[in-house]
């Protein structure tokens, strides 16, 4: 492909033209080996984020992500291999719940994640709260943790698909990263890599997501999923709402013991419920199964407690302490300053901006602003109270998990004004607010 | 200026939003110390390629750009002090005849040029076709010769405007060269920088300029007078025709040959006429007078001699061999074949494309492809018809000055396949098509 300049090929997209699959390889390999500039890519991101890239750019962009490093070999699993992503909200804690429950209906989830980056940690974060639990695996590891208990959530290794972290990278300082297609390239390039057969992903919508209309959450949802089935694997995508928390803990030891104790009971709530739907939605697309069969197949594993015991023996197997399974207030590490935040008045609450909460168990130490950054595993807001839920004055909304009085203090006043409390009763959002691809 | 964040900036302007200049001259302090990076600067300009930056935008640029570096202080001169620019053409050899004409007329230009960057050599490699003439003179010297001279034209000091540099090295590889506000900020930042009170542009346009609409010329001209003016200059522009080329020679040394023997007798083709025009704009609006009279008075200095006089006290003070003015075939290097292109039929000549003719003596030696590439001062084209001339079959339409009789050849027969010649009589654009400010 000799004969390529840079200069054209941005130009060519400046003037809304479209790149061929040769072309764009063209110029991400060069970005790698440097013949190509971060100036000269960042350019021609920005205008892919302005003019459009289009669909089979996006798909081209995925397959050169892909091959730009390793592919995890999950051919020596019996199956099926299943995996889940998440375009990452507030008091998202599903994977927790929709691993060991894959793993307790038989199939393997291996999931490779980032760390977070924003307001609220990543999995890897919330998991790391649990004493003695690595996320550091091998590739070998990670297969044979797959095989003996059913899932595995890890670190993402530096030999998968490079390109994308060192775009992510670039896109993340030039104000590049809020293009369709490149969202779904670096989300499927991952899962790909990954080497999963079935793969399911949850779109978030709405104040605390990154697509905050509903269209555009369909649109990427849409987008991924041809990439997916175009690439050869089984692809489902839920769009979900995001406008309130998802579960009652944010940040993270708080939301691996909810994990736990919701594990411990029988399924309830909207976290609970949206776990089931991701995971059913597996199982039926890998088995060509019904999901409403699935969906009760698993409430079964989840209420006689065999998926806790499955996330019990992931944490084991990762090196964690398994007794967060049983004792996990004992286990976790605790903040040293807990305040409640009561309702002023009574009445319903009528809304609960995700985004804000988010930003205040960030500022409370729960996220980082910069990659690199530490987070506080024990720091965090703990919800009392959800969107429809009838309050009396002085009832507790919320609890702040501190590390100083001081910001319990700052962060209690601010939680309490965006609780929206209305006297009539509000209804809030279903959580699963479309279906794209996959079984019905 | 704490607490900015380039990617909050570049995500305004993706946003369609303005930066105000305060945030831009952060931006581009923070791009010349490296705290804002190559991709963050492509990212911020590509932005605003595509959304537009404002004149406000533009005018605070251009400010940002002037003071990162050192200014001419031309106050030591009697003045009045004169400047020009053009926007590049083909055959736009207008600085070798005004230059001496406004010198003649009692004016000083102090005249710094960038190298020529594209099809055929800028100002400066015309100059040095001519034997010992340096260009690389300090401030000191340039003010001396100014002052004894009248006129004296040399390469912008890397102490003007290093921003511009940056920038434009790096808008030149990343597709954001066409921005009329990067292009007006980053003609007037020069200007400005370079001292003299009274500026006129000439802004090309058509086929072989960079704006080839009508439209487009003026909004450039008149984006760069109003940022002149804003800046306390006197400052006036003329959008003219770049459809064909504008004088009869391109090539580094036939340039300066042509612009010797058009100084020889009395003024007469286009590029006498724009010639004319420019210093007649520049002589009236220092001084406050009428047009049409300064250019009945520069005609005359022309006619009688006065202006080759200057051009060749200019040659001679800045190194150059003065014989050039009165035997520029024997001093200027010639190149070792020539071969005349003839007129296949009789008829006239309807068009002649400005910038495929332009490309042409690149490709025999007299351009750049890339910044530092030597160019051969000897070859070129010198036409012998223009749009509107009635040639018979076999008369020379033009003759190649080659390094080589393939070269020749080749050229040849492609500068035959430009020429239109129709059966019926042609009218060419006239020269200068809007006048943008200044004098009456």
């Amino acid at each position: 492909m000799s004969g390529l300049r840079a200069s054209d090929l941005i130009g060519r997209k400046r003037d809304r033209g479209t790149l061929t699959a040769g072309e764009l390889g063209w110029f991400v390999r060069g970005y790698l080996d440097e013949s190509v500039s971060d100036g000269q890519m960042a350019a021609l991101l920005m205008a892919g984020v302005l003019n459009g890239f289009t669909d089979d750019e996006a798909r081209a962009l995925t397959g050169i992500l892909v091959d730009s490093g390793d592919r995890m070999d999950l051919s020596g699993l019996p199956g099926p291999t299943v995996d889940k992503h998440s375009t990452g909200g507030v008091g998202d804690g599903t994977t927790l719940l929709v691993a060991p429950l894959v793993a307790a209906a038989g199939a393997q989830l291996v999931k490779l994640s980032g760390r977070g980056l924003g307001h609220t940690g990543g999995t890897l974060d919330k998991l790391e709260s649990i004493p003695g639990l690595r996320t550091d695996l091998q590739p070998d590891e990670l297969v044979a943790i797959a095989g003996e208990v059913g899932c595995v959530v890890a670190a993402q290794s530096d030999r998968l698909v490079p390109a994308d972290r060192a775009l992510y990278a670039l896109r993340d300082v030039t104000g590049t990263v809020g293009s369709p297609a490149l969202i779904a390239s670096s989300v499927m390039s991952k899962k790909l890599a990954g080497g999963a057969e079935t793969i399911v992903l949850d779109v978030k919508t709405g104040d605390g997501a990154f697509m905050d209309t509903l269209e555009a959450a369909v649109h990427l949802a849409e987008l991924c999923v041809d990439i997916g089935v175009g690439a050869g694997r089984r692809c489902t995508a839920l769009v979900t709402d995001m406008d309130q928390p998802l579960g009652r803990g944010i940040g993270n030891a708080l939301e691996v013991r909810e994990a736990v104790e919701l594990l411990s009971v029988a399924p309830a709530g909207r976290l609970a419920d949206l776990s089931l739907d991701l995971a059913a939605s597996l199982m039926a697309l890998a088995g060509g199964r019904e999901i409403d069969a699935e969906r009760k197949r698993l409430a079964g594993l989840w209420a006689d407690g065999a998926a806790l015991d499955r996330l019990q023996r992931m944490v084991a197997a990762q090196g964690g302490d398994p007794a967060v399974c049983e004792r996990p207030s004992e286990v976790l590490p605790a903040a040293p300053v807990r305040r409640d935040v009561e309702a002023a008045a009574g009445g319903y609450v009528a809304a609960l901006p995700a985004r804000a909460v988010g930003e205040l168990s960030g500022a409370l130490g729960a996220g980082r602003a910069r990659k690199g950054d530490p987070v506080d595993p024990a720091v965090g807001i703990e919800l009392r109270a959800e969107v429809g839920d009838r309050v009396a004055a002085g009832q507790p909304l919320a609890v702040i998990h501190a590390r100083s009085a001081e910001d319990a203090e700052q962060v209690a006043a601010r939680l309490l004004e965006l609780f929206t409390v209305a006297d009539e009763p509000a209804e809030p959002r279903p959580t699963v607010l479309r279906r794209v691809g996959g079984p019905r």
